[in-house]
Order: C-alpha cells, then sequence, then structure tokens
C-alpha cells in the first residue's frame, strides 16, 4: 500500500468533510465497481461518526449501496477535477466502460471488495444506516464510518495541511455544470487554540 | 433595503450551498432572534429546493425552530469570520446578550419578524418539514426553501464572483476549533459549458 495513505481516527473522521468539500462516491455488489461524484454529502455526527449523502434515484450507485450496505466517501483533489466531473456527468447504467474513460484507479484499502478511489486525499469506508422513509422521500442516505484513512502529504495528525501542500492536493467544491472552486486561504478567528 | 441584496430564483437557490460553505442559522419565536454557525448544512433538492442541517439538542436555536417551524440558512463571508466563530460557541441559554456581543445585526428580508444576518452574502428563507425520526435519532433537521437573496456584489446572474469580488466576500469553511478555510480560485472541469 501507498506509504502515505494513513489511519484517521475515528474521533477526527468528522475534519475530512467539515470544510464541505464536492465528494467521490464508491460502491461495490457481486463484481460491479461505481464510483459517482456528490456535492451534497455533509459530516452528521462526531462519535460514532456518520455522515449523509444525497442519492438521485437514477443513480446506479444507489442500487449498489442498497444490495451491500456499504460505500466509500472520499475527497478528490484539484488534480482528479476532470475525473470528479466526468464521474459526476455519466452513468454506469449507459457507460459500461464508465470508470475506465474517466481514468479511475481503484484501490482496496478494506482489504476486501469495496473500491476506493486512487489518488483522493481521504477516504471515509461507511456502512449504510438503512432508513428506508429518508431514502424513497428524499434520496436521503445515512452512513456510520467505520474506517477512515487519508494521505498525509495534505491531512496529518488530525488537520488539513492545503497551505503548505502542492496545490495539486487542494479539496474541490462543485457549484454547477463543471464549474468548481478549490479550496483557498486559511484563517482562524480571534480567540481560537492554537493546536 | 440595501439595493444590492436581490432575489435568487428558488431553481438557483442550491447554487448558494453547493460549494459547502459554513452557514449561519437564525430563528425567531415570541420575540426572541437567534443566530448560530453550523458546518452541517447540505443542499438535500432542486424543485422545490430543500436543505438539510443538524442542530444539537442543546441548541437554543432547535427550540426556537421547532416552535416556529420557520428559520433562514445564510452565507457568512470572511469580514464575518469572527462573528461566525463567536455565535458558533456560545449559547443564548447562557449568554442573553450573545448577538450584540458578536455585533450581529438583523435585517427582516421576509418582511415579518424572521431574522436574516446583515452582512451575508446569501439567504435561504425556510420551512420546516417536520420529520420527528429523523430530529430525534439524527438532530437532522430539513427545510425547504421557500424564498432566496443575495448580495450582487458576489453573486449575481445565477453565479457566485468570488473571483472578481473584494477578497472579504468570500465564504468560510470550518474544519474545526475556529480554524476556516476562505473559498479560493475558480476551476472548470474539460468538457463544461461555459455558461
Amino acid at each position: 500500500m501507498n506509504p502515505h495513505i494513513q489511519t484517521v481516527p475515528l474521533e477526527k473522521a468528522y475534519r475530512l468533510l467539515n470544510h464541505g468539500p464536492t465528494v467521490l462516491v464508491s460502491s461495490h455488489f457481486e463484481g460491479v465497481d461505481n464510483v459517482m461524484a456528490a456535492a451534497w454529502a455533509c459530516a452528521l455526527d462526531f462519535a460514532p461518526p456518520k455522515l449523509t449523502v444525497v442519492l438521485d434515484k437514477a443513480v446506479k450507485t444507489r442500487e449498489l449501496i442498497e444490495n451491500s450496505g456499504r460505500f466509500v466517501v472520499q475527497v478528490p483533489t484539484v488534480a482528479l477535477l476532470d475525473l470528479t466531473n466526468e464521474v459526476g456527468s455519466r452513468s454506469l447504467a449507459q457507460h459500461h466502460d464508465k470508470l475506465a474513460g474517466a481514468g479511475v484507479s481503484l484501490l482496496r484499502l478494506a482489504g476486501d471488495a469495496l473500491p476506493f478511489v486512487d489518488g483522493c486525499s481521504a477516504w471515509l469506508e461507511c456502512r449504510l444506516i438503512p432508513e428506508p422513509h429518508n431514502q424513497a422521500s428524499y434520496d436521503l442516505f445515512i452512513g456510520e464510518v467505520v474506517a477512515a484513512w487519508a494521505d498525509d502529504r495534505v491531512f496529518r495528525d488530525g488537520h488539513w495541511h492545503f497551505e503548505s501542500a502542492d496545490p495539486s492536493w487542494r479539496s474541490i467544491h462543485h457549484v454547477a455544470g463543471g464549474h468548481f472552486y478549490a479550496i483557498g486561504e486559511p484563517m482562524t478567528a480571534r480567540g481560537a487554540p492554537q493546536d
């Protein structure tokens, strides 16, 4: 395994999503891998860490997650801008070579078939908490984060280091139609601890 | 009213939150105004626009929203960094002068008692969609966006203009403990329309 990929303690896992990056959602069921992009993913709890993600009824990923009960939420980087937009624009249902076409390379960080996208800055392995009413009425899925990893070139010791990492590691934040903003400079509020 | 504050068509309202900014949540019930900060707010649907926000059982805002059925989600700026951190660190339950102490100035954009925070870049007026199970089990609240406004110095014609606006208008993205990142430079993915 890439030695830069380090585990993140579960109590710090919320920090991987707290600044609101657009994420990739990956999943696997019966030999089929998929990856989609999602701007509508959000932390939900600290301990155990949970998150929400919106999965439209049309997306193949939804079916894989409903069947397997597992998924990964991961944080793509400026280097993965085109890949992120591409997996967010095409469905595996129509494009069977979607992942190869978008240049997606998969890791198996959990030691089984669950796919993780290579080159991301952080990964949260999730177990689906079934909530049929939310899923049916709002396309809203809740996951419990059971393990987390980050690349220590941009996240280490519980902190993002966007300001000192290569700019290609910055998170990307989708607005609409393939238009994103990269994350910018750090700012500390008055009275914040120096940790 | 400030002539820079313009209505945003409801079908574009999701764009105000899509890039994952930390937000302020304001509310009112029976003469009491409150404002809190929330990093865990997220778009949920396009039409009608909906959003989710996590409100801990300890926060006074939760009680105001449960009683009034209404709230505002708004996007603070770099100029409001300290204010945002301060309203996110103190509870109205213990600090009765919380809003004045943090320098919060309120607007009444909806023409009634619902409070909106002056100086924000965008405001989404929400009607609570009661979901008792989500609220009790996950502290998760769902709102339907019934009106939206933005300051045309940084959001106009359905687009953010962080790159040409004064840097003090940038959105802020909380990581932990008063440490934020401002939003950074725009990036357009390959093949994205030029709109």
